[in-house]
Order: structure tokens, then sequence, then C-alpha cells
């Protein structure tokens, strides 16, 4: 079988938490990553369900859409999503969170799409302040919880790292990263289980062992 | 084994979906609707994981958080979500797009839980204007395609109905319900087989039956 096709940017963006998945779960496939120009030839083409990457070109011909979706699919071949209905929804509900932990901050990026297109630069500023000083906090505070009563260190308590985990550990390294004005770099300083969290993704042989052939771009 | 609880309120809401869900996939489950009184001791007890309801109270003193994850576990305990990877992907994927479809909606209502509690009412207005005009309908382009590719008339191409049709029916029906300042009645108009879904969802016997003895509040 021809290994599946990851489609994004050159960004780790809605998709590292895909790739670095895949690498832990050791699924073959292949990182596609496409230019704005090529993206919208293939949005003007209707190649993209819903208009957007990530999509996963599954060798059937059918693309899959929306990187939670993907993203689980990936883990149950990488035999890192439970069957045990119960333990997978634990999973579900920690990857559904961080729709809820981002969107503020996702609506104020991407204002247009969103049907906020009129907010002003200021309008969004103290978006970002409310966001940093109290909003962000409040949802670190859950992850911070799910960790003290985790037994392993990872955010469902499960024995390798899951979705879960995947989908949290690049997107937190990001908010921090210096990308979203108004969000301080040292946002995660009063949270050390998630700080942890990061720590032990990041030095996993297999994530060492993807960065070194794929060093994020400059 | 004492029957699931699904803790909400008494309304729609994220709870709907569920409740038929479990309804269709004959899920024994206790439908524990409390006052916003009983939510906020609930919360504040540190009850609900993400101080959030819908809950659902599994039976082993844990609490499982987030709709769509309940959800799909509820629909898996019913029969209703396959074990395929593929094809559960396909149906997590159109569950995702709920997100999108409704997140520009959800933080105008809920604007200081999203670090949006500065809206104004007229900026209010102008996102309601922009949902309506453009981003809901292409919204409902996207449901109005999967339907057209549909053979079964079920969003994911399912032959029962999916987690995917549980979610958007009751959200869609409360979407222009009038409970939305600034979305038209009649904004499903322009997509005949979305409305034909809601119907098909509301004529199966065992919704038919449920709603006979769980009329909606008024």
């Amino acid at each position: 079988m021809a290994p599946i096709k990851l489609i994004y940017f050159d960004i780790p963006g809605k998709a590292e938490a895909i790739r670095l998945c895949a690498s832990v779960g050791k699924v073959d496939f292949e990182d596609v990553r496409i230019s704005r120009e090529t993206f919208a030839e293939m949005k003007e083409q209707g190649a993209l369900p819903y208009g957007q990457v990530p999509a996963l070109d599954v060798g059937d011909g059918r693309m899959l859409a929306q990187s939670s979706a993907i993203l689980r699919y990936v883990a149950t071949l990488g035999g890192l999503h439970p069957s045990d209905p119960i333990e997978a929804a634990r999973i579900d509900s920690i990857v559904a969170e961080e729709e809820d932990f981002f969107s503020g901050l996702t609506i104020s990026r991407y204002a247009g799409r969103f049907g906020y297109g009129h907010m002003t630069d200021e309008f969004r500023a103290e978006v970002r302040k409310n966001l940093n000083d109290e909003i962000l906090p409040k949802h670190l505070s859950f992850l911070e919880m799910l960790l003290t009563n985790s037994t392993t260190g990872w955010l469902a308590g499960t024995e390798k790292p899951s979705a879960a985990d995947f989908v949290f550990v690049p997107r937190l390294k990001w908010l921090v990263s210096g990308a979203n004005d108004g969000i301080d770099s040292d946002l995660l300083d009063g949270f050390p289980n998630v700080k942890a969290l990061i720590a032990k993704m990041m030095a996993l042989p297999e994530v060492v062992s993807w960065y070194e052939k794929n060093p994020p771009p400059q």
C-alpha cells in the first residue's frame, strides 16, 4: 500500500501533532508540504474538503479533513489510540478541550474566516490581553490538574503518549513562541507539569530523531 | 450496571445530539437536567471537568466532559460508531466541522468565556450579519455537498445515522429557531438536502418516540 499523504504548509501549525504521532507510532506517511499557491489551486479545484488543510490523502482517492479526525486516525494506525471506548473517550475529551483552549486565539488570528473581519487592532489587543491574563491560565490550570492526576506524565494517564498529548504539545510550544502578539513567552511558568509534559514529549527518541531529519523552518 | 447519567440543563443545547443518539442506539441513560444553581454548585465543588456541561457520569465515579467525546462514546455503546478506522475518521471529520461551523456564533454568544467580553452590541450585530450572509452559507454548502454525495441521506454515507448527523441536526434546528438575533429563520432554504436531513432524523421512530416522552421545554 502506498503510504498515506499528509498535506499541509511548511510550518508546524495544525499538522505537527499528526507528524509527531505518526513518527512515534511508526506510521509510514508522506509529509507533503505545499506552498500558499498550491493550496489556493487545490482549494479552487475542490480537492480539499471544507477548503482546508491539513488534509490526509488516504490512498483510495479520498481526502480526509480536520486535524483532530486525522490525528485520531493516525493514532489508531500507530497503536496509540485505545480500543476500549471509555479510555478512548477520555482522550477524545482532552482533544476536544484543545478547541476550547485555542478558539479565542484562532478567531483573533483568522478573524474574517469566522465573521470577525471588522475587528480593529485595538479590539484584537484587548482579546489577547484577556486571553493572556485570564482565559489561557484557566485552561492551563485544567491541563495542570490532569497531569497532577496522571500517574504516567501523559495527559490521559496512558502508558504511551496519546492524541491528547500530541495535540497539545506543539500548540503550547507555538503559543509561547512569540508568534502571538500579547501572549507572554513565560505564560507556562506557573504550570510545571505542563512544562514537564512538553519536555517529556520532546525527549522521546522518535521525536528527537524526527526533528534531526526534519528541522523546523527558521 | 447502573445507567450512565447525562448531566445538562433543561434545554437542547449541546446535549440534544447525545440524547437523540442514545435513543436511536437504545443506550440506557439517565437524562439529568440541572438548574443553573446546581450547575454553579457542581462547578464550585470541582465535580465537572473543565467546569462544563454536558458531562457524563460513566458510573465508576468518573465524569466525562466535552460533548463530542460523550457523543462518540454513546454512539459506540449504541453500535452507531463504526470500528473501521477510516469510516470512523470520516464521521469524526464531520463532527469536527461542526466546531468550525458554529465557533463564530458561539463566541458572539458567550463572549466573556473566550476573551471577547468587550464586544459591543454593535460589534456583535456585525458578526451576526457576516455569519448570516457569508460564513454560515459557506458551511451549509459543505453539508449540502456531503449529502449530495451520500447514497443514504446521512452525512457520512452510513446506513444508520452517525454522530455526524446527531451533532448537526439539533444545532441546525436551533440555529434558525429565532434564538440567535441576526440569523434568518429561512437560512436553510437554499439547502434542500440539509432540510431533508433534518426531516429524516426527526421522522425516525425512536426520535418521534423520544419527543413524545420528552417534549422540548417551551
